[in-house]
């Protein structure tokens, strides 16, 4: 089973737009290998434009030439990823972070380049040809590049089939596609083409869907055909976003199971936007961190990680480092929430060994803040003994949880 | 705490109408303390009309006298209900209830009756009187009975304080309000009232809030105010409103916890509409009774048997006596559905002891069908050992549960 | 055929609100048949609650009780209506008022009173009982006293047909009957069942439903059954709501016809809210009542006059006496928009006789504005000679209009 | 002013879809000089894809190339429109047009080729380019060629602008934009840019906006910007659609007047569809004909005959030669309906000069019947004297216009 857990990895996206390099990319592979894998992160993903020879930041440049093979496929742009030199692909990189002992993932459109299409180019291994499977019609509304395709036609599937081909051949683990989470009725066809492609192509790649949000009514075709899909449109260091998610939370929360995983975006931690300013550093205050760390874990939403984390201060590597926290990614299930008010919100997810259960306190509010919650809200008999993943704080024999949270701040505690 | 665990009784309505009488109510205790009082089963709950002497069957008669004291509180009509004789109310049938160690639930509509506006009543306990607190534009759309209260008017608390007294005083358990769980928003001031008059009465009487659908949106506020509220308009004995109740399931399964139960309405079985067929008798299969039981515990719904119980049949009894199946609703947590297609749908719920959890199979198909679900499926390790409620099959070492279900059947299986 | 032209009158809300008395209406009647007849001024209407003893000002007084005949038909209050005494009803005062050669009209609300539903009292000419007819779940929001009728049963015409038959014996004119001409689609039965329980009455009588919006989609329903129909919630002096009329003019103005009229409602000139506050006067200045005399008649709609008349100034009865511009609402058809901007507006209207037509120019802004047009804008040869109804002035030999209008005035062209 | 009375004229589109040719647009053209011209026909107008060399019928070509100049200009192509040869563009075919008396038009799409904005080519007369001013997210979703243009850049009111510098060259008469009309709000705009561009060239040429239904709301923008816009999608020949026009009819007719007209698109009458099937006639009855001619003229709509006019009939030519009728055109204004049911409608509309006025009665069933009307229903004092136009029949002294009409069928009486 692919993804029987939320995968956790980093993105090129937050940090360095539609521009990454292959230096900037192993840089950070490099840092995860030493630094985080022992905590489960695995995936590294290059975000959106990796084939454009003219990206410098987090903007698309309509009209551009994008770099393709004679079949219509997108390839690396080599000055940009030295080693796709030759026709490689990104087989040399891959293989590279394989070597790590990490996964590697690439961002794709749904569709195909408008250019293949006006230069009715053949589709590899189909006899139909890239003209004739465009569906001029179906655009993107935020990136100039592309056209979706005529899902009803044979020649979609092969061309669907031909890019999953080349993306096994170069070692692809991870597929984040995009301009089509949020986009049904009119693209529910094309996200099943786009995930039987990747079945055709026999290898265990990860289907992510974006940007959202993701209709909820579509949850179990989603759930159906693919790993992971987007909640919220992109996610930033703002408290207000962060906020706005425990409502997104609350609404997917029961979605969540091996192979399909509610996505709630990158986490903007750390060195962000350095494509714009290499000084530039998360918005977010160390509680609202916490917070989001926490709500992320309780959920069971996959972790990507979006600074450029070589250059992680102290807090940051802890954060994404709590050994404890990150637990309830691999051990819980059905996490969900018991009390939603405008002022806090606490969470609660069994674990599936049975020993025990997690239960977390959000202080939504401006003002340091004591929350409570008595076991018994929960039908549990107490005393029990409970350990906070944050503070490493012990209570023996308690029926009644609290702590005193800085505003935007976060508890969870273990539950024996 | 009120209702702890889901409430479990009888309501007269599905049998009786607007019609029942005390001597019917009596048999239906009397049956209840006998045969289902040891799985749970506990309140009786007296619906709709029971101060109006003309009521005969399930209609509403415009304009008929209903029975009422000086304070313009409805009191029980003397032609249905003898011991209500010399302004006892229901003190006597409550107290005759509660010697079988039964307790004792009425239903009120929301708001004051018309007649005691018109005639300018004191309001009891209060300088207020009826007329200035009555809203004369606020009205059920289906009762001609009663205003909604000026909920912003002192005068308005002060009357639903008073006939919460008075049912405190007779004794009563059990308080299903009407008119008002799906009249959001301009109802929810009015269920504010409601709920702190039953505190104020300082008895503990469970509020269990009508029609539905109540909005989901305002799950926080019923969570708040009440112990129950109803996710459906009225369900009867029809599979379309059985199918249709597993996506309002889905909807508000995490919202149910102790002292806060989303209500899917009473469980028409057996025989009903007595007061319009003696002979009328229940139009589920036994495949769909068995869903809908196995649905109900798995979300953890409030149980009210609507079927005049003295004329059980075999299968009804055990349907009602299933020790394995009700305990779920007693022991089980974070019940919600993992799987749901046009043609199956699997719940999984956790017990809170951490002993293992339960999974129900459902076959919404009209054919016989063979379900399975993978124990991977919720990350369960197996083999493990399960055991069938229904037919009490036992499975060792399984890993994957299966079982093949007649249409609209359900299987529900303890894993250890 | 009724209503031939659009009736002009007075009415007794905007002065006296639910508290008017037969003095006040006779001594309105008395100057209208002094000062206004000769300009087309007719009706002399009573307005609501003239059943009710205890009213003093524009409030309702919910659970007060009215005067009503042994047939649930409310009639005039006694001691506000003196010569109603020894049930003579309207029949006195209608009869004064024709003597005056001016015609009488009441209003009424659409249903019977919720009190005759209670008493079961017969309905008048029928074998039906009030209570069979009423319908207690299709109630008025802001008026406590009356129940419409359940139109599918036949003692609902019957019901109708008593009170018209009532009304016409008084010799009533007009008949404004009230909480009916935005309640469509539920009222749409009800309007019918007025409609002919007047024409059964064998008198003619003018039949305004009340309050708007009435819905524009219903307009071929409304000129059917109805003789004048509001098009906006009540209007007052308030120069936002004038503003706003004219999006509805527009909308309405081509369904303006002998015998079916789109109704502004009244015009709030002179001394208003008398019964709240004898110093009370218009805030309309006097470019926004030229505003709205101007409009009012090139879209044809009824006048009816909303101050005490007694206590007009000089501006005021020239205001209503000018006879250039009433006669627009004789001898215009097919009047309309031409130009709407947010700083103007300009209608043109032909006369039915051939004889020329009218150009009304509107500045809508806050500055004082010179507004022209040019008659070949509505493709009509110059030159021509034009006579602007406010000032007098008359313009020889022009092409294009032209007036320098102060804030929110108007000006209204004869072009012959 | 251009287009004082609604543009009269043929449109290639109904016979010839998007494959028109230089021989097939002469012929009509010649057709229309010797047989229409004197009752006012006078537009010969170039429908959709002239400078594609592959149209071959209603079809659209995706990835086809068309005919461009150096400035990203669309240009004839020469395979069809031989006099194009040498740069000439249609001004050849213009001159030609002109030399018979008539009046020459084209259709444009909003926005430039899709292949001038890859291309990068320069705007003519302008420092941009027009990748610049290209939106590639800005596209129709029916005819796969074109962006539309980023209108808050200058460079975009320039490319406009270069586009009506190049047709008044040519001798341009006519523009029908294509996508756009009903593309509000985000293509307000850009309607205002190509206005103006029209403008900008000094030279007189109908803006026409397709398709329909432009909304209702934006009926003061349209008069401001354009002489004539779509009121509906494609009409094609079917009664439904015919019967639909109606009510569009209604809501829009008080917004027609010189210089801007509610366009009801072609009238598809005698052979159409010649580039699918030479032997394609019209679906419409002669009622319906009749009824379409008189409901366009009554509202003075615009007339664009859709069919190969030198295949007409002898019945098509005296449609379109009724003088009578198309007087209604130049002579009316104010035209409204004053009646409308399901089973017939009414409209009338006075002339301009005051002599008299015209009154349609339409037979909407499915039935012959006996509409009537009398004249005292617009308030004309009779007997009056009529002349129906369809039939000639005088009628002297009448104060009841009547007619006997045959399913769908029209009658339209001039009174005097």
């Amino acid at each position: 089973m692919i993804a029987k857990t939320p995968p956790m990895g980093w993105n090129s996206w937050d940090c360095y737009g539609a521009a990454v390099t292959e230096e900037q990319v192993l840089q950070n592979a490099r840092y995860m290998a030493e630094h985080l894998k022992p905590y489960g992160w695995e995936y590294v993903v290059v975000d959106i434009q990796w084939s454009s020879p003219a990206a410098i930041n987090h903007d698309y440049i309509p009209f551009s030439d994008l770099c393709m093979d004679e079949f219509g496929r997108l390839i690396p742009a080599k000055n940009r990823f030295p080693s796709a030199a030759g026709g490689k692909g990104f087989a040399p990189l891959a293989e590279e972070i394989h070597r790590m002992g990490l996964k590697f993932g690439i961002h794709i459109m749904r569709g195909m380049p408008r250019e293949a299409a006006r230069r009715h180019l053949p589709i590899e291994g189909s006899s139909a040809f890239c003209h004739e499977v465009a569906n001029p019609n179906s655009i993107c509304f935020w990136n100039p590049d592309m056209y979706g395709l005529k899902c009803d036609l044979p020649g979609a599937q092969d061309y669907y089939d031909s890019i999953f081909r080349l993306y096994a051949s170069w070692g692809v683990d991870f597929i984040k596609c995009d301009d089509i989470a949020r986009e049904y009725p009119h693209c529910q066809r094309e996200i099943e083409l786009i995930s039987l492609g990747r079945d055709h192509s026999g290898r265990d790649m990860v289907l992510s869907l974006s940007p959202g949000p993701a209709p909820l009514e579509k949850a179990e075709h989603l759930k159906t055909w693919a790993n992971m899909w987007r909640i919220t449109d992109d996610f930033w260091d703002d408290w207000k976003q962060l906020r706005a998610m425990f409502e997104r939370a609350e609404k997917w929360c029961i979605h969540a199971g091996p192979g399909h995983w509610p996505d709630a975006d990158m986490l903007p931690v750390g060195a962000l936007r350095q494509c714009e300013d290499p000084e530039s550093w998360t918005g977010f205050t160390q509680a609202e961190q916490r917070t989001m760390m926490s709500l992320w874990c309780m959920m069971r939403a996959p972790l990507m990680i979006g600074g450029e984390m070589t250059k992680n201060d102290d807090f940051t590597l802890k954060l994404l480092t709590n050994g404890a926290l990150l637990e309830i990614e691999k051990e819980s299930w059905a996490g969900h929430p018991v009390r939603t008010s405008q002022e806090e919100c606490i969470w609660v997810a069994p674990r599936k060994d049975g020993q025990g259960f997690y239960v977390a306190l959000f202080n939504l509010t401006e003002e340091t803040r004591a929350l409570k919650f008595d076991l018994s809200d929960v039908e549990q008999e107490g005393p029990r003994n409970a350990r906070e993943v944050w503070t490493g704080q012990e209570c023996q024999g308690v029926i009644t949880l609290q702590a005193e949270l800085a505003p935007h701040d976060a508890a969870v505690f273990r539950v024996d």
